[in-house]
């Protein structure tokens, strides 16, 4: 028995000290209980309790490992997060998700949880027309549905500018044609990996596109889909991405694409569900600020706990996993690896009226842009429709700038730019909603981490090799469905496997 | 007098039960003796005692400020360290530096702090030709020397390949026009700043140089210059480079460029006269882990000590600042630029010789190659050639190739290309001394921090902007010789300036 199994798990060794300013929580397990207490050994900590850290707990647990997962805010879900609307005339229970929330068809293994913890889905509001501002001009058009049988992707791309759409719709078709070279579990391997990975997508735009037209509608695409600039991300990275999905027009479409679905209660029911059968193990309020390895395990610690085990998963997204101290000091290419994998920049902003009034207007509630802080939109009304909700991203750039505003100064870009795409019925909400990905110390941006140009390269076999007896799990090391929930539930399997082989 | 100032500073509170696994050192002070203990307030703490946290503190002292550097090393200078040659035969207290080590002309800030600190220089051995290894072969060219009038850059561009040589000295004319548009304090206003930042360099190359000779030769320059690949790295980024030192022929030259000279005694030598002034105010084996700030003044935490402050300087490069906690958390925007400016992957070798036998033999000791882990090598052999050194860079992708192999083999391979440089009287050196900064856990790569594309466009303005209390400097910061000590230096000063104007 060494040193470590005599200390107690809930030590409190330092927030006494050093929590003063801003007192953390006290560390607390999730049924109100704190079983934990005392407890200083297990055979697998999990760091993170988001969907990946929770799904491999509780495959370790299925496969009889003994774990504790240690989560640093007060709440599980990572980037899915319920939040009620607290609109006048909103029924009780309404919520609305500030994180990821949508599932489609091949997300096999969320939509599988979903039904294995009896949660259930319900089609995301596509009736009625979509609506396109571009040059000034508002346009509204009918969208395909509920597929283009040539897959051509039109059914999200607005009319307004029939010659630059054609070239996005050709422009689609080659990307995803490009994207089908790229093996899933090791871009770097591609057969022009080194001419992909050394550009960033939007030269490949620049150098592809003729018309201005369709720059700004595959630019859009990107904003879209990673919440970042055409400049911020290798074209490798966007390939590996669209192939990680299935395709460009998987990631982009609503029926039959990745935001078909939504699930009943909202997406964070799934963590919230899984953290319920896994009861004391997962501890709230733990911020992990080392993990220290020897031959015979790891030793994990927060501020305020230590715990002993056998193996670590850290499933936070890369560039915050680098913000872990690890001793002895993890391999340079893994460290540097995390250096190069930024978090994309979404603010998510909702709107609450009393009713879903576009949808008797014939329109779907999904608008594009090419203006003003929001340049996507959906309906998030809730299933009852007891309320309506006008969904709007504000990404990469936008993003950025929008963080620096005031409060005061976004919300009014924000209705302003609802009130453009949906008139003035949305000029006046009842609630107004925002998530600022940026500033949540625990993410730090959205939706996921965006790979750099060069990092695949010389850097992508790090990214989920083991480094002794710490894995590695969370979307970002998806290959399928990478940077979605499907992503972090898959990561979170086969981290499970990886770990139960090693014990 | 609030709850801070009545906690010892070395009070040990969690050193004693985190830091088990690999204990770290107990916090010095840099005299030996502990006079700080017992005190937990002073005016302002600087987080780094490398050059700009020196320069900084030395500055606020002047000022009549009461200062401590915490240091998370056990030792001073950052990014310059010196090393004993130990290899038989070497005189007592010969040593090389396996960090940064030259100064040159323009370089006012560093060259001042050398004569203010009573230390010398002395050129750096650069008679003789230089030799060029390129398709298989080896070719020795005399260089002219001091400059060509012409300003083309040929005094580095061996003549192997006329014509890709003709087209790199156009290229490196075009960059040093382009560079010049570059405002250095706000590159992200540059006229074609969205342009500029939105490709890589190897994009630029790509679609500017024709000449496969061309592309090798301004690749390396990148490589040598920032030790990076063109693909991970910014135009705007490269070109904002070239402007702070005044042109890309100053930066790769050794006479009349920056590696013009080399400082008796080696570089470390300033960090250690400007600590030694310093005296008990700098603490070492002291990272920093936590900085909490209130509207009266910030409070520093590390595992083993607490101090309380009006104001802080993070001296950290960005990547490894932000693995700081700030709390409150620091803006989204400064956060996210934090997560896109990647170190560097550098390795430094060197091989000690009885002599420099390559002098005898009419060679300067440079040699340039397109093949191998060494691709740019030196002269750095000590001031009276007691020994003879030969030095060499492995960079960008070697460097992280190198960095995954075992010590051995990098041992074998950087011998075999200094044996293919300079002959066989290379392949039996006395000592062979390395320096891998992938490995070295409080700088994570080198030579300092590089902006991927889109970053200074969108995130830039964050790079120096005061988050309340904390103010940031180190050589990234720097607009005048950014990446160079002279750059650490003056990030040093602006920031004690900014530091007074706010007391």
């Amino acid at each position: 028995m060494n040193r470590f199994t005599r200390r107690g798990l809930l030590s409190g060794m330092a927030a006494a000290g050093t929590g003063a300013l801003i007192a953390p929580g006290a560390p607390r397990a999730i049924a109100g209980s704190a079983p934990a207490a005392g407890r200083s050994e297990t055979q697998v900590v999990v760091v993170g309790a988001g969907l990946a850290g929770l799904t491999a707990a509780r495959e370790l647990v299925a496969a009889g490992c003994e774990v504790l997962v240690v989560e640093a805010r007060d709440r599980v879900g990572g980037r899915t997060v319920n939040q009620a609307v607290t609109a006048p005339g909103a029924d009780p229970g309404t919520i609305v998700e500030v994180g990821g929330q949508w599932v489609g068809p091949t997300q096999d293994r969320v939509l599988g949880l979903i039904q294995q913890l009896g949660l259930e889905t319900f089609k995301t509001y596509d009736a009625g027309d979509y609506a396109d501002y571009h040059n000034g001009k508002l346009t509204r058009y009918g969208h395909v549905f509920p597929a283009d049988p040539l897959n051509l992707g039109l059914n999200r791309i607005p009319p307004s500018d029939p010659v630059g759409a054609a070239e996005a719709a050709a422009a689609i078709q080659e990307l995803d044609r490009m994207a089908q070279q790229v093996p899933l579990d090791a871009p770097w391997t591609a057969d022009d990996a080194r001419t992909l990975d050394g550009q960033t997508f939007e030269d490949w735009m620049n150098h592809h596109l003729a018309q201005p037209g369709a720059k700004s509608l595959i630019s859009l695409v990107i904003n879209a889909v990673l919440s970042v600039e055409p400049r911020d991300v290798s074209l490798l990275h966007v390939l590996f991405y669209i192939a990680s999905a299935g395709g460009l027009d998987r990631l982009v479409r609503t029926s039959d694409g990745a935001q078909e679905s939504r699930i009943v209660g909202g997406s964070q029911r799934i963590s919230l569900e899984m953290a319920r059968e896994l009861g004391p193990r997962v501890l709230l309020n733990a911020p992990v600020t080392r993990i220290e390895q020897d031959p015979a395990g790891v030793s994990v610690h927060g501020d305020n706990f230590s715990v002993r085990a056998k193996r670590c998963v850290v499933t936070a997204p890369p560039a915050l996993a680098a913000r872990i101290r690890y001793t002895p000091p993890l391999p340079g290419t893994r460290d540097q690896l995390t250096q190069r994998i930024p978090m994309g920049s979404v603010i998510k902003v909702q709107c609450v009226y009393p009713t879903p009034f576009w949808r008797a207007a014939g329109l779907a509630g999904q608008a594009t842009s090419d203006t003003g802080l929001v340049r996507t939109t959906f309906d998030n009304s809730p299933p009852d429709a007891n309320v309506g909700v006008l969904l709007g991203f504000i990404e990469g750039e936008q993003g950025r700038q929008a963080d620096q505003m005031s409060a005061t100064q976004r919300r009014r870009d924000v209705i302003e730019c609802f009130t453009r795409y949906f008139g003035e019925q949305a000029a006046d909400p009842l609630e107004y909603i925002e998530k600022n990905w940026l500033e949540e110390e625990w993410t730090r941006g959205g939706y996921g981490g965006v790979f750099t140009p060069g990092t695949w390269l010389d850097l992508g076999e790090a990214l989920r090799a083991p480094v002794g007896h710490i894995h590695w799990a969370g979307t970002e090391t998806a290959t399928i469905w990478n940077g979605y929930m499907d992503g972090a539930i898959s990561s979170g399997e086969r981290v499970a496997k990886e770990v139960t082989n090693s014990l």
